[in-house]
């Protein structure tokens, strides 16, 4: 499909120890399936300069955007900024805009170094602003640069996202039913993959209260084709005796 | 530090399209961590062959663990199993004793070509068993290839945690105060780093009940730096006028 492709890039000690489980990937990636954009890869790399600027380098070269999430707040271990502007080769400089916004509201003094490298972007950002707090993200080129914080990233991205590009949003269907064993279903959904090439089939195993099934999903930009690959999948299930039921279990 | 080095591998169009909630790598993450292993990157791809075999040869090159979940099942976007043959090099073939066995409990008939694909692996592979299917993962070179459904993985994990190299284990501590900001102990925090070479601080954000407060994580091998660094971060809390509580938020 022609839909724009985008990757996440997580600059995030926390999550490679297992200290804080990610939430944002999940967020992104429905709110960019239903603009259009294809989320074709996320990282986690740690907090270690050449590691956040070669992928940001690899991944905003590879796709249409780049977000990162991670690593903008006042403290010694928040680099990404002046990383992403290593990156692109620009100087990282006081935005004198959102320094004097900031300074503004800070009563006196309490405006310190730390403070203003939240107030410092790569030469040439536009920042992001959020609900939450006067310390913004920033757009470069073709990369977003977000909080971590998943209540300040989620306004960053509401901020952003009509300036985004965007396509045909990608839709999802499901149907589902319980004591379907996927071995037993494999070929018949290969055959139905097979005749809907514009849709993109996937089966998930799950279960509930102690009962296996297996969920079939329908992933496109084709709305009626998902509904007819969803039918032939229902058909599928009923034949082998299990009641489909429309949507995805709970 | 000289620990070992690891990266995960999530083969999942269920993860990119929001469908579904990582925690593999949580999951992952900690049991590693406790183990001594680094956990040094993780990426995300879709079930799509080059992207598999790319990956599976950039991490397999660079860490000295890698893991893959997800992919493993008998269905047709379950493509894992193929695609790690490709980045060895090597034939996808029956294992002769994973195939007898699932074949022995299969009633007539039921060990169809789907399940079958189940007992394939690239040539050399080690089957990693688990307690909850016949169907096991394998491990092949530095590589384990593990399934995506999370008590499935975690207990092919646990069959293979013995065999993995190991190192120091990595500890955390941590201590936090509500009513911090981290603007006001940036550059307090950022001289205690400097006084821990070998101590991994990292300051996080929270908010509890509509207030917000900060926690500071020392992470290391070393537990008495650990509780030296976090003794002097809790100064640091206190010094603010902020009573400093062992541990991590709730």
């Amino acid at each position: 499909m022609s839909n724009p492709t985008a990757a996440i890039l997580i600059i995030g000690n926390e999550i490679l120890s297992g200290r804080t489980q990610d939430v944002n990937v999940q967020f992104l990636a429905k709110r960019l399936a239903a603009r259009g954009v294809v989320l074709s890869e996320v990282r986690v790399v740690p907090d270690v300069p050449k590691r956040i600027i070669d992928a940001v380098n690899e991944l905003r070269a590879a796709y249409e955007m780049l977000f990162t999430t991670g690593g903008i707040g006042p403290t010694h271990d928040d680099i990404t900024s002046e990383c992403v502007a290593a990156a692109f080769g620009v100087p990282w400089e006081a935005h004198a805009e959102t320094f004097a916004k900031m300074e503004a509201v800070m009563p006196p003094g309490q405006f310190n170094a730390a403070r203003q490298r939240m107030a410092t972007m790569p030469r040439g950002a536009v920042p992001i602003p959020n609900a939450i707090s006067l310390a913004p993200g920033f757009t470069i080129g073709n990369v977003h640069v977000m909080a971590g914080v998943p209540r300040i990233m989620q306004s960053m991205y509401d901020a952003l996202e009509p300036s985004l590009p965007h396509g045909t949003p990608i839709a999802m269907q499901a149907v589902y039913a319980m004591g379907v064993m996927e071995g037993a279903i494999a070929a018949g959904l290969s055959a139905i993959q097979d005749r809907f090439a514009n849709v993109d089939l996937g089966s998930y195993p799950f279960r509930r209260e102690g009962k296996g099934g297996v969920a079939i999903v329908a992933k496109g930009t084709d709305t009626k084709l998902l509904d007819e690959a969803i039918a032939e999948a229902s058909q599928l299930l009923a034949a082998q005796g299990h009641e489909p039921v429309q949507g995805e279990p709970d």
